[in-house]
């Protein structure tokens, strides 16, 4: 093992880590519930866990009467894995593999691979790499992977937390020390919780969507999102970009948040701070290109850079429902034609009608 | 400075440690109050505070119109501390020292010496040997402590989030993952919140007691308690033993509390898990002696020894609630002898009125 990885694996050996991901429970219900809705798909099929754990999903799959399931863990948690199989009368399906899952032969190809690999702002920890080569070493053509697909959000915010709330605290002012604060964050996130009703653009689409199916390790190295631009639906004062994503089980319905509005797992959300803060309001465009790059240093890292561009400057999406002049324009156009052909509908219908 | 203290003061340069304490509004609130509601102590009077971080508790003293305040702070945050007083306009008031207690010198005794010096169970960090250094040094004969005495207290306790919430979570079996985290905390206590529904006993008189204007730092050597007795007051399963303290400023309204009962602080409690489970019942007497040992590695830190006794062959104080017939039987006795004094009281009451 690299140096890294004997790092990475012996963090996981901190059971209270465990203690803290098996307690999360928007994280251990959105897994239980997306296996045990899906027990259809489970029932008799063989799955393979990447990096089990404590063995709590895979036993999950085994109550959704899997036929085999091999939970794979590369730490000496495994230990405890195979206790927790024996405790809940699984270990005739569970078969629990103490290895890298990059290291493992399997008698056979699996039907379903499950795996929590995700960490903060989703890339962090670099498992999902571990996740797609087990895909492509060992899952059926037809294969299923869970979760199915990953999204990756980002919207302006602001940080009271890191600004305001220091004007007045306790009756003393305390900005200066709110400044250091913010000091600390403008070279790397920051992991926080933040409100909803500091979050300044709710409506947003996911920035980078994954589909773990066909995704490839090569697509790992580098995300760059280019000329993104979200709409602010609330006048406020932009200091930060919130980062946060979900993972989804097949269909919309069955998915894992982290975001602001759902409930709060140990995941939080992340925070760059920036490096000065602007007031902005309803129907404002703002801009940004971002660039996820794995660290050279640790492959399992990544460095997030963000450029802020000028929205006035660049061009937007079409249509675009920013309030810029030009925007709004297109927007009529759009509106008008969009009732052109609404009443040429119309007309055909009754043409139709008229026919019948 | 030794290596522990280089250590110690560039922990407290971390300012997300000073976030933590300042946003702690119970403890930040309580000095603030206990300062605030006191300033017929403050008016015109000399303030030391000994370890003032960003300088927040000096500020109150200013506001309670102390004459000057020295802020002591050992650690690079005096810098933060510095521009904090400029802001809140204190600085002709205030005199931020970047040192040591020990090393400086004051140009006069002082009135008042205000300090948040806790750690964990009360001893950790060894801060209030500094704070007693201080006191000898330049506190005057009548002056005040603030905090002027600490309360340290122990209870036996359940500790659901180590045994029973592992029975079934989620449906799955987890009592042997649950038994590898307890064996975390065989030697080594657990800072965690302790809900009071898990305090076994909480009608229970202080197990340590220090009048902060008159202890001796040899006293915070070694604190030793024999035969440390509490009736346990629900039935349940006692799991481990719970620590926490209160701080008090000059009377029992204002007081900082970190007790299962107080809204949580940054210090939760400390916990000592017990190697073996059993189960109590009201009335029934739990005994053990207890040592707090300073570290000879590190003097910031202590080793914390426990030693159950067997309530049944000590000797228990007189009288005891207890529900041993021993101690039934005497508070019986003395309940009885109570009823005769009281009897005399009122027939000496009945003279009186005669002889007037």
């Amino acid at each position: 093992m690299t140096d890294t990885d004997t790092l990475y694996f012996s963090s996981y050996e901190d059971l209270e880590v465990h203690k803290l991901m098996i307690q999360d429970s928007p994280r251990t219900e959105a897994y239980k519930n997306a296996i045990l809705s899906n027990r259809i798909l489970f029932e008799g099929k063989v799955v393979l866990e990447v990096g089990a754990g404590t063995g709590i999903l895979s036993i999950f799959c085994a109550q959704a009467k899997a036929s085999k399931v091999y939970a794979v863990e590369a730490s000496k948690v495994s230990e405890i894995a195979r206790k927790l199989v024996d405790e809940n009368h699984f270990s005739n399906i569970i078969e629990v593999v103490y290895s890298k899952v990059e290291d493992i032969t399997l008698p056979c190809q699996v039907d379903i691979i499950v795996s929590e690999w995700m960490g903060f702002y989703m890339l962090h920890e670099g498992m999902l790499d571990s996740v797609l080569v087990a895909r492509d070493k060992f899952l059926k053509p037809d294969g299923i992977m869970f979760p199915s697909h990953c999204m990756l959000y980002a919207s302006p915010c602001s940080l009271p937390d890191l600004y305001s709330d220091w004007d007045n605290i306790f009756g003393v002012k305390m900005r200066s020390f709110a400044q250091s604060l913010r000091g600390l964050y403008l070279n790397r996130p920051k992991i926080m919780s933040i409100k909803l009703e500091n979050i300044l653009a709710q409506d947003i689409n996911p920035m980078v969507e994954l589909d773990l199916r066909h995704c490839q390790t090569q697509q790992l190295e580098e995300i760059i999102v280019k000329n993104y631009l979200t709409v602010i639906d609330k006048n406020g004062i932009y200091q930060g970009v919130c980062f946060w994503f979900d993972v989804q089980f097949l269909n919309k319905d069955n998915k894992l948040s982290t975001s602001p509005g759902a409930p709060q797992t140990h995941w939080k959300q992340t925070i760059i701070v920036l490096p000065t803060q602007m007031e902005v309001e309803e129907g404002d465009a703002v801009m940004f290109n971002v660039q996820f790059k794995r660290s050279s240093q640790n492959s399992r890292h990544y460095s997030i850079n963000l450029e802020m561009l000028n929205a006035a400057q660049e061009s937007h999406p079409n249509p675009c429902c920013c309030n810029q002049t030009k925007c709004k324009i297109i927007r009529t156009f759009l509106a008008t034609t969009q009732n052109v052909l609404d009443d040429d509908d119309e007309l055909s219908n009754y043409d139709n009608d008229q026919n019948e």
